[in-house]
């Protein structure tokens, strides 16, 4: 399946928590259990991650999966970062 | 990778959701633009349902995913139907 809008929201979203946090994609990365390489594609929007996957990274950030894709789709209008 | 608990929980917020709204698998797939059988699986919890197809389900049902997500969550404790 094509990758999404909510792929490349979430990755906006996930990229703005991890940076506010003062994580590296490293760090993220170990702390949700995933490959930095993965937490990357992620945040570039070019792979459509699983509610599972997306779930630990919220934890490793430390936001609800529902606040994290709250913030996603309301980012909608400026995520051309 | 395998069957996460928010697969599990995903698939019976979904069926309850589908059920309450009268709406067959069959008429759910075809508003979602997937297979019936997916959704069957989805339901059932044997897929890990990507954030793409999980809010293409969430607006087939007129909800929003994190609301649909939050509900979820929150039926952890009953979710063995």
């Amino acid at each position: 399946m094509p990758i999404s809008n909510i792929s490349k929201q979430f990755g906006n979203a996930v990229r703005s928590r991890r940076i506010a946090s003062g994580l590296s994609q490293e760090k993220l990365a170990e702390k949700a259990g995933l490959h930095p390489n993965y937490i990357g594609k992620i945040e570039r929007g070019v792979r459509n991650a699983t509610l599972d996957v997306s779930n630990r990274i919220a934890r490793a950030l430390k936001v609800g999966l529902p606040k994290l894709i709250e913030e996603a789709q309301q980012k909608r209008s400026n995520a051309k970062k």
